[in-house]
């Protein structure tokens, strides 16, 4: 395993259900990925501590640089993810001073008194850092175990994207592996997945590394099939990176058309 | 572990990287629950056929009944559900006859040959039962492993909800455990998630254990916390599966009226 693998662990009874649609994974799915992270898995999970800690610990042997959790910090009884966590990390939960003052700062501003439930919120895993929460009342909670940072944030989709963008981000930057992803879609009609796939796999057994191809059936446009081309290459380089990009399109391009009677549009091009 | 309990493996770089919104989990998580089945967990992972085989064998000591795959049954060269599933298995994966067939029948229609991307599809590991395709060209596979059932479904959405509900449905369902849900869902104006908890909590510690609850903070609305409560019970009899959510229903009911004043509306009653 490389030492910017990432695994993402969204909780939730409601999301294994399948009563909410998963942005969450996706939202950070991507960011992690252009942040060069390499994404290994989503896991999604009811609210059972047992389980949480135990897929945590099977997810913590294969030691990945990043894990990030959303959902299961709020103040109901089903909100367990610290608590998992503690567990798995064989530490003690404890009330964290910089979350109580958080909870506590949220709570005075709305004249509501500090409940049983509230401060709840503000107990964290033993060296755990608390997040601030700037719409909502949870704070997250950062915290490192040997080479893994386990990152965690609530599961209401505008505080987690608000947390990520204004706390987290930055931080994961600075220990990422500081490349730019190039990447480039392509619109191909007329060609089937099954006549592709010996193209994609001819050009990719040349090729670096760090090229990724993935081809996506679209169904069909006027009876014939149409298919998006994804091609990502990742270089330190700003400009090598969508060079490299550019010439393995170009080459897909010119093997599809030396090969088949289709139409190959540009859907984007992107450098991040 | 009940012997219901379900999970779903969602397999595909490109869902991990979070370019697709992962609408498929969310479909079976919702089918699997109406079914009955207790869904445990998602996972989403690579095209890695190691990655894909390790978990698969973790998920397995669970002893789930039912662990519904999608993704990864295509003709390109990351395509490698089934390989991981007979490598998790210790199974041979082999070139299934009806799953030939299958496909033989698609290219011909089309008039194209049989390449080796093609034929690729129809290997099946030893065991595994074809299912139709009616709209793709790559067969699904059911097959099964001491007490747990594996389906391995496509991961183009309409391919695998066209499958799920002409032969997968009805074969689950038989062997489901035949229970009728109740779900009502109330929106409450006016009481913050945190003060909602311990009402929760008290109904919680009375009420039969196929009783769920739970909680949804969805943001505000002039100024006043808005929440989305879920309350879904299960049962044998179908009358009394909506009896017993509507007097659970009126309960919350009436404890929130009693110390808040709130608006509280149901939004939907529906029994499946």
């Amino acid at each position: 395993m490389s030492s910017y693998d990432a695994w993402i662990m969204t909780l939730g009874t409601e999301v294994v259900q399948g009563r909410v649609i998963n942005t969450n994974a996706s939202y950070l799915g991507r960011k992690l990925t252009l942040l060069g992270f390499r994404c290994i898995g989503i896991l999604s999970l009811i609210d059972d501590i047992d389980a949480i800690a135990k897929y945590l610990t099977l997810i913590l042997h294969d030691r990945p640089r990043v894990i990030v959790t959303t959902g299961g910090l709020g103040p109901t009884y089903d909100d367990k993810t610290l608590e998992a966590i503690a567990k798995a990390l064989n530490r003690k939960l404890t009330l964290n001073e910089d979350a109580y003052n958080m909870v506590k700062r949220k709570y005075e501003a709305r004249k509501m008194p500090l409940t049983e439930e509230r401060i709840k919120m503000a107990y964290l895993p033993d060296g755990g850092i608390a997040i601030p929460n700037p719409i909502g009342t949870a704070p997250g909670c950062w915290i490192e175990v040997d080479n893994t940072i386990i990152i965690s944030l609530p599961g209401v989709p505008q505080e987690m994207e608000v947390m990520w963008e204004t706390w987290v981000e930055s931080r994961l930057k600075a220990i990422g592996p500081s490349i730019y992803i190039a990447e480039i879609l392509l619109k191909i009609v007329g060609i089937p997945e099954s006549s592709l796939a010996p193209i994609i796999k001819s050009i990719l057994r040349e090729a670096p590394a760090e090229l990724y191809i993935k081809s996506h059936p679209k169904g069909e446009e006027l009876g014939k099939p149409v298919i998006e081309l994804y091609i990502m290459y990742s270089n330190k380089d700003r400009k090598k990176a969508m060079e490299i990009a550019e010439i393995i399109a170009n080459k897909m391009i010119d093997s599809i058309k030396r090969g088949f009677s289709t139409s190959i549009e540009i859907l984007s091009k992107n450098i991040t």
